[in-house]
């Protein structure tokens, strides 16, 4: 297996739910106005928190500075790991599952901190820039490259070996994370960029007029229908009106969610299913037609980006149950997505890793 | 012919080519997202001192106060002159010549306000609210109607003169004021309203991220080539750099004008020609193929809201010439559009009017 280390420094910024409308002039340039910059990887995503953008350092010079933008403050490098192309064609599980076990457990053991971003495309890993020198001594067993002005460059064949790093601190497995899995279903889906236009009006309708303060995006009539895993209390107040355009049934327990980014010209989109019913059918497009996801929630309260392990949490008894799973960090939690109908293994799997201690 | 006075209060604002990215989320939304809001009245124009936006309350309510905004102080009322169908299929010229004697000539002796909008569609002349009495008396030849919540309510039959009603003030004709004659040539155009989406990211872009500096906007190469009818000198700085966007031919005396309205459900586009060529063909639509049109901005100094009858100054020789004309007032200045083959004859008799006084 390959690893590649991509040639964008990335910024991982959070937009205050009610300071969007100061930063849509920039963001609708990303987004939509290519030619009008030099930004080559943009993803932004709503929660029910805040917006959180990542973007490399062309599209942050975008952002003006402001109270309601906050930035982490080091640089990520996006890792990408390319597998041999006969083990991809195989009936194995994808997503983060795939890399639960090569690259986020040993990366976890020597305390890296990652920030996950799957797409519709490909799953990026990002590290700090400054905890790569331990990356590549960490991540043994790949052919490791770094993506230079369209060039790969080999850093380091598997063949080398210089043995774990170790990053200065105790590898202490982090605190078991609570989880919420909310009701809605979620699909992942692509559409070609020239036909990006052609959405344009439905996306920004989505993206920048559909958001609620920051407890409404979390639309909860009954809280004791969440599953928690926590025994931390949490407070879910009710939306007091629900947005018009969902349909009724999202009355229960959904979560606001909407990732969209804009990555080397490829687009990917993740949304529910009441979003998803507002776009074109024949535009987007999933790689198999009806597949949908649910949603593991994982965090009590805002993560931050320092704890390391949280992504071996659930990725490894996820890749031990062989359930595929697309996930994706944001500025306050992070979140898995696992196929619908695993949903209810993925459940008990949590439940009992919490639950039973022998199994954490 | 009846004058109808439409069921919409407008504000006049006016926002600083700095301030836009300020404005661009509730603009955008104005603009494309209809379900979203209650306007019904908003027009955009761009030029290259700020950006006048007129809307009605519901509209202005999305507007933030700044220090980037400035709104004139009136409610204004839009009127619209409907003349007889048959008169209108007649080959007389069109658009404010056509209300030159009837109803400009009139409110501009009646020391009346007019701020001109003429779309696509039709010509609004919105006066101000206060002023409405001394206009409902001066227009003596029509009857008046008052549009209340899709009715139309007879104000005053033709039959019915109450005399002129003096403003309290001494009709006193407006200093005759400098013109210019940039060489772009315009186009009046309009779309279906449900294909906004469909030309979305060219708009935006065009309205959004096209403008340059107050100054740059007008990018004059050779001022001395700009016709001036004022003594008054006027500095016109060469624009450091050509947009992109523009063809090479734009080099000379080029001025930034672009309008956009949407009122009541029509859209209407007044564009230059380079402009013109970045949208889809087979969308946009005029009354008849390549009609093209040139451009008089009257006014030396901002024009202000106070100055009376600089309507009346170029609609009256423009209806003694019979020549058709669209009028667009803005925040600073007004732009009377004349056809391209009429450029001449009107130059010329600007030209005459401002030196031989008789003419005046």
């Amino acid at each position: 297996m390959e690893l590649h280390i991509l040639d964008h420094r990335l910024r991982v910024t959070s937009i205050a739910k009610s300071g969007l409308a100061h930063f849509t002039h920039p963001l609708i340039k990303l987004i939509f106005l290519r030619h009008r910059t030099r930004c080559k990887f943009f993803s932004m995503t709503e929660t029910p928190e805040n917006y959180t953008v990542v973007l490399d350092e062309e599209g942050f010079k975008e952002l003006e500075a402001s109270s309601q933008l906050q930035v982490e403050g080091s640089v990520w490098l996006p890792l990408n790991v390319l597998s041999d192309a006969t083990a991809s064609l195989g009936l194995q599980a994808v997503g983060v599952t795939k890399i639960a076990e090569s690259v986020i457990a040993p990366l976890a053991r020597q305390h890296v901190s990652v920030f996950m971003l799957s797409t519709y495309q490909t799953d990026f890993i990002l590290v700090r820039e400054k905890d790569l020198p331990v990356v590549v001594g960490t991540l043994e067993e790949f052919k490791i490259f770094r993506e230079v002005g369209g060039e790969s460059i080999l850093v380091r064949g598997h063949d080398i070996t210089n043995g774990l790093h170790n990053n200065g601190k105790e590898a202490v497995p982090a605190a078991l994370q609570p989880v919420l899995i909310p009701q809605n279903r979620f699909c992942v889906m692509s559409l070609d960029p020239d036909t990006l236009p052609s959405i344009a009006t439905t996306l920004i309708d989505v993206l920048f007029y559909s958001g609620r303060s920051d407890i409404d995006g979390l639309q909860c009539r009954c809280p004791n229908t969440w599953w928690r895993c926590s025994s931390r209390p949490s407070v879910w107040r009710r939306s007091p009106k629900q947005d018009e355009a969902t349909s009724p049934s999202a009355d229960l327990d959904q979560i606001k969610f909407f990732s969209f980014s804009l990555i080397d010209g490829y687009v990917s989109l993740v949304m529910d299913t009441d979003a998803q019913r507002r776009f074109p059918a024949d535009l987007l497009f999933t790689s198999s037609s009806g597949e949908l996801w649910r949603m593991v929630r994982i965090g009590g309260q805002p993560l931050g980006f320092d704890e390391c392990g949280i992504v071996a949490q659930i990725s490894q008894p996820l890749a031990d149950c062989d359930i595929s799973a697309y996930y994706i960090s944001t500025f306050s939690f992070d979140h898995a997505l696992v196929p619908e109908e695993d949903i209810a293994r993925v459940s008990d799997m949590l439940h009992k890793q919490r639950t039973d201690p022998s199994t954490g």
